[in-house]
């Protein structure tokens, strides 16, 4: 066995423990005679697996007893139309797009009312965060919404938005568990796992009691009712037990290491790996106003269509993978989520260094 | 490691090969240096993964040219909904009531229009299917809806009803893959793969191409469309990537077995043993009537609650774990899904039979 480095956006790099673990335990989960996939989701010992994962991350994140935490399905995607359907009782939302997936989330809530885009980075390839500290919002908008790290552009609120006493709504799929967060300052955080925690097809949500309710618009889904599912405790119909079991495993690693703050610690070392040499560096550049500059996705240029494609060639043979940028902008990107460890990125910014000398 | 019997109804027992694959592969799929929970869902190695699960599923199940095959999320529970709305053009669709998922998809369909009961088994606990040969079924009905197989009371139709000309919609998430099936008769077969296929967290949509349409009832998120993931081939996001994986895997196994022939020659054997002894038994009594017993889902009685609590408990001891019947019915019931081996069947009669004479 050799393992690469993994530098994917999503689904990404997880700890080799954890792996290592799911492993040994995937013929007989401690002593239960089965596999973790195999298991009831309405049995003793996955209730306790459930239980013990939520737990953990209410630790992690010191989650206030007014939040519930609901491990759902359909991805960040769902959630953009879930968002509205349960949330926009005057029809008015403002959106705040900062990239890709902050302007689907923006497209999809037009389908269920007027959806207002209160700022924008597009007009430089959202390869900044805009000041949201005055920003124009509706009185009677329902909430506000943000992509908090944009993966594909490589950007992160420093400051939360001035939401002017409106509830703010975080996608935080690309940022989740990087660092600590206050949670009492969103009516809801959500991410898909898929980046920083766990394996695709589990979306994590945590919502304020309050914004729980019957009262949704007309026509919204059973399954897409927050109160279905914390009415059930994520247990209304079966969830993706599995993946769960992952993310509960990766939490125990993250508490293992120290928790959330060792976390920053680490991520901001890391970073600042990369990024120092990118600054340094008269090949390659990064493309993010150096202020708005994510933790865990960094893309960079070398300004040469061809000699991007080689780097990603000969990176790739080095063991570096998956460092060529998302479709739609091209170039490089290194995506450094809480698993990759300090010597990956110590070892690809040397590699760039060499191709950098002889290139 | 000792594996025990498990006769869950869902998630429920995996072929021990597929568990033990996966277990070699978790920290390096093939050499790809990572694990299928740490790929890029756009990846080569990842859409060969994909393909080839597709493929496998189409040969084993003979599925025509004109049906598209969906990987999504949510369950069955979330297709209760899905379904109306993508199919529901004149507001109308006729439900067969044989239990409670059909019961479900039943009120969840009257949310989007006019759901017509035309027939039902409830008057007698739905231990029986309907004669479904000449239903009163309403000529301008979207679509025809069953439950193929009553996980929770063990009902099977042994022929399909006949639906005059309606587009046939069925559940078969506790017979998918357990004896061959005629696709052609259907417009959509659809199931969640955590009881015969694979971990829950996937559920596989078969359906008709005629059927995929941008004209869904107003309002449908799009991710609530047939459409957006029909053209973007299960891929419109991150699917549930390692959850497709191991269903791949019990597409091989099963091709490997001799296909869906073999499986059904394999569960009717593997139900008659388990049948013929609850004829003759004179403590435990199936609840079904006769014809229409599913090969699947075995639910039987003593008759005396205590009597079931004991023999649940001592069976659970012996190494034959979840008998327990479900909690909306009671009882017994032993799920004898596809990777149920025979000499399970065989080992759990042989328990019966003893805490028979002894009890």
């Amino acid at each position: 066995m050799s393992r690469v480095y993994n530098f994917s956006a999503g689904p990404a790099v997880l700890p080799e423990e954890v792996l290592q673990q799911a492993a040994d335990e995937m013929l007989d989960y401690q002593g239960s005679g089965m596999s973790v996939m195999e298991m009831s989701h309405r049995s003793k010992v996955y209730d306790s697996i459930i239980k013990t994962a939520e737990a953990d991350l209410r630790e992690l994140m010191n989650i206030p007893d007014n939040y519930k935490v609901l491990f759902l399905q359909g991805g960040a995607s769902q959630q953009f139309a879930m968002i509205p359907m349960n949330l926009m009782k005057n029809k008015k939302a403002a959106y705040i797009v900062t990239g890709q997936w902050a302007k689907k989330a923006f497209q999809e809530a037009q389908i269920y009312g007027e959806a207002v885009k209160v700022a924008s980075s597009e007009d430089e390839t959202f390869s900044y965060i805009p000041d949201c500290s005055d920003l124009d919002i509706p009185e009677d908008a329902d909430y506000v919404y943000i992509c908090e790290n944009n993966t594909i552009y490589g950007t992160k609120y420093r400051t939360l938005p001035n939401a002017k006493g409106h509830i703010l709504v975080a996608d935080v799929s690309s940022c989740f568990l990087s660092e600590p967060v206050d949670v009492s300052k969103y009516g809801i955080i959500y991410g898909g796992v898929q980046k920083n925690i766990g394996p695709a097809g589990v979306v994590i949500v945590i919502i304020r009691e309050d914004l729980i309710t019957e009262d949704t618009l007309p026509g919204t889904p059973t399954m897409l009712k927050y109160k279905t599912h914390a009415d059930a405790e994520s247990l209304y119909n079966t969830p993706p037990a599995y993946g769960i079991y992952i993310c509960g495993k990766v939490f125990q690693w993250i508490k293992n290491m120290g928790g959330l703050e060792v976390m920053k610690q680490r991520n901001e070392e890391k970073a600042k790996i990369l990024y120092d040499f990118l600054d340094e560096s008269k090949m390659f550049q990064g493309t993010v106003r150096k202020e708005d500059r994510s933790l865990m996705n960094v893309p960079f240029v070398t300004g040469d269509k061809d000699l991007d494609a080689k780097f990603v060639k000969e990176a790739e043979a080095a063991g570096f993978v998956n460092l060529k940028g998302h479709r739609t902008v091209g170039g490089m990107r290194a995506s450094i989520y809480n698993a990759m460890p300090r010597e990956g990125v110590e070892k690809l910014v040397a590699f760039m260094k060499k191709f950098e000398e002889e290139n």
